[in-house]
């Protein structure tokens, strides 16, 4: 038993793959043929009862490897850190992990280095939550407006927002909190879901799990679209004649197109309602989801999912480029860097629809909305969660879905632990299921996906 | 001897790192202590007289290893390839790279993996350049429009330029090129010197710098800035007392500031009559820059060392966001990527001044720039390339200025190769120079650099 202060002693990686090109589960205009992935590490201390924080970032695949190099690079910032110090202030490892100048260049704050910093913050949140035997989400709420607001980064964006605005917005959160938290506990966060809509589908596979989605209670289903006009409208009217008109119909091209493109292809599938179009173009292109927007209208647009940091966020409120705000929980620099978003969306009144899906990301992400609506935005007004039923089984504290709404995680942490014989069976290339050859002859079992019918 | 057809039957990897923080080269306001590297690549044929193409992205050194990672990622779309099939089409080989949809999502078209492509991207180049016997910037304008204009990706950025468009800026480039190659070849393309300015230097030694760049015949040179004010004035009073009023002098911060500080900052050096102020804020921030135009003019503002992709440039140029657009040989995704940003900065009428030093930088973007004055902006009028006298001599085919201008390189290639010496002294951590430890013990001469003085 350590005597001392306890410390970090380990920073442990691990690249796990899991095989689901073999049903073409997440397949869309860009992503044809994805294998949902995982770089995933583990911060291992000498405190109490083996007290770990576990993080990750999500890729579909190839790449997956180099991701784990760029968290391996990040291991001497961690390493014999003292937990007490890291718990109580998250925001000093953010500031030198993005302010180490040499790893820097490799971005500045974007692409492989920044979601390794991403992983890596978000285990130390997760370490926190569990130390404080918390939920992330309720650590946050009950967090002190100062301190919060202490937690972000304004370098670049403090033309959006000052530290002192955050404050203000967190204070005027706390009205009314208990009332939301109440009703939190009660009814949940509402979804939607992406399920039916993989590009790779047939029309009776997307009817079949549109039916099956309203049943379910979820009030907004979303569809993969982009890369055939005559295949989305198609495929849209199928939608639409499977969920009658009341239920909402998103779009998604994941950065198919070009502006013109865009609202050509938007505007031929109007006669359906779609509620909005997400990812029309690159996520880099602010001036062209503005122009998309203008034009589109009334589609609301919608991105994120790929925006890499709190910079792009900032020019796409400033240049009222989005009507929804879709954060990801580990493309950015973790809980701080998405606080900072968070807080944007607030000021400029923007919605916050988290990205979720992937790998683990349902998980994380329920935190951050379920945050933002006890002590930010205040509200869940046209506020929803994306679910995809993928891979939750991996997780020990897996989401838990009822009547169209994400319930409030009770176990403390960020819910971001994956199953240990998970991780030992998908580890690539060495694991059970990569070793033995078993993606040749995958079956929905092999895939560890479960049954979508 | 092969009866086949020439294929690509290597892509070798190598970690290059020069201890440059020895010395404090390099130094500036968010990069203290760089050790200048090189991520380097050859790609080996099967072709006569052993053909090699030969590339590299410049890093700072923490991190090389991860972007040598992500180059390794790349090598199955490369091996096996024709030769014969590649330099002809360079561009086929850049659409498979960027559109490899599962490295796409560690990007999309940025950060490591983006370098990671334009590395291997401009060793295809050397290879083609080298196979046609002519310089790059020669086969570059020795090019149809019409396949120069087909190597362009208008993805993203159709909005600001098309096809036709590029078609047309590369035909009227066609006029009067002769005369410019004439010129090209007598006086050479303009320089200006940044080997005065690192942060780390004594004012003494800039004060003897500043004055051997003007006998040198720089009519600019530049000065980094950002850290501290006081300091800022005084470096900035000396360098324009060893100058006098008629040499541009630029400043440098490096990506230190948000928009309010940059424009304090610059307003209370404006007596000092910088020329521009580069990278005030960060890269990503295109409405922040184009604010602080707005409100330092009439200093220039320029940035693009770290801009990671023509969809960022494309909207600085559409936002008036710049007065100078500085390109990097090595960060976007090669010459086909910054094809498109030289036509965009045409378009647009926005000088480019590319962004060199590093470890050979210099050597690479002297081919593009030569390249625009033969057939793209036509001119050199408010436009250099920057110099900065470090590591050259581990090149085969070093740069040469002479006169304050770059002599027009005339060795087949794009200038890339790097001595085998070198190589084996400085690879990371087995080479010759790191094996032995002699980093403690720098010395200018182990640091491999020119003497400054």
């Amino acid at each position: 038993m350590p005597t001392s202060a306890p410390r970090i002693t380990a920073l442990d990686t691990y690249d796990i793959r899991f095989p689901t090109s073999l049903e073409l589960d997440g397949s869309d205009a860009m992503n044809p043929d994805p294998d949902y992935s995982a770089a995933y590490l583990v911060l291992r201390t000498d405190a109490r009862e083996g007290l770990e924080g576990h993080g990750f970032t999500f890729t579909i695949g190839r790449g997956n490897d180099i991701q784990v190099a760029a968290i391996d690079a990040l291991r001497p910032h961690v390493m014999g850190r003292s937990v007490d110090e890291l718990c109580a202030d998250p925001g000093s490892l953010y500031r030198d992990l993005i302010g180490d100048s040499q790893l820097r260049w490799l971005g500045p704050e974007k692409g492989v280095m920044h979601m390794a910093i991403g992983a890596v913050i978000n285990a130390v949140w997760d370490l926190a939550a569990k130390r404080e035997g918390k939920p992330l989400w309720q650590l946050l709420a009950d967090a002190e407006p100062e301190w919060l607001a202490g937690q972000v980064d304004y370098r670049y964006i403090e033309d959006a927002l000052t530290r002192d605005e955050a404050v203000a917005i967190l204070r005027r959160g706390r009205q009314g909190r208990t009332a939301r938290e109440l009703d939190l506990h009660a009814r949940g966060y509402p979804a939607y879901t992406t399920s039916p809509g993989w590009l790779g589908y047939s029309d009776e596979k997307l009817t079949r799990l549109a039916h099956r989605a309203v049943a379910d209670g979820f009030t907004q289903i979303k569809l993969k679209v982009g890369a055939d006009l005559d295949d989305d409208i198609r495929r849209l009217r199928a939608a639409r004649t499977a969920v009658g008109p009341d239920i909402r119909i998103a779009i998604d091209a994941n950065q198919r197109w070009n502006v013109d493109e865009a609202v050509t292809w938007i505007t031929a599938l109007a006669e359906f309602d779609p509620y909005w179009i997400e990812e029309p173009t690159s996520p880099d292109d602010i001036l062209g989801h503005a122009a998309i927007r203008t034009r589109v209208a009334p589609v609301k647009v919608a991105t994120g999912e790929h925006v890499h940091n709190r910079i792009i966020f900032k020019q796409l409120l400033q240049a009222g480029a989005v009507d929804v705000l879709q954060l990801d929980a580990a493309r950015v620099a973790g809980v701080n860097e998405n606080l900072a978003i968070l807080l944007l969306a607030a000021k400029f009144g923007i919605p916050v629809c988290p990205h979720a899906g992937g790998v683990g990301l349902c998980e994380l992400v329920q935190h951050l909305s379920m945050f933002d609506y006890l002590s930010v935005s205040g509200t869940t007004e046209n506020r929803m969660i994306e679910f995809v039923d993928h891979l939750h089984q991996h997780f020990t504290d897996p989401v838990v879905i009822r009547d169209g709404h994400y319930a409030a995680p009770r176990t403390p942490g960020f819910s971001a632990r994956m199953l240990p014989e998970s991780i030992a069976r998908f580890s690539y290339p060495d694991g059970e299921f990569w070793a033995a050859g078993l993606a040749g002859a995958g079956t929905a079992d092999t895939v560890g996906r479960e049954a979508a019918a």
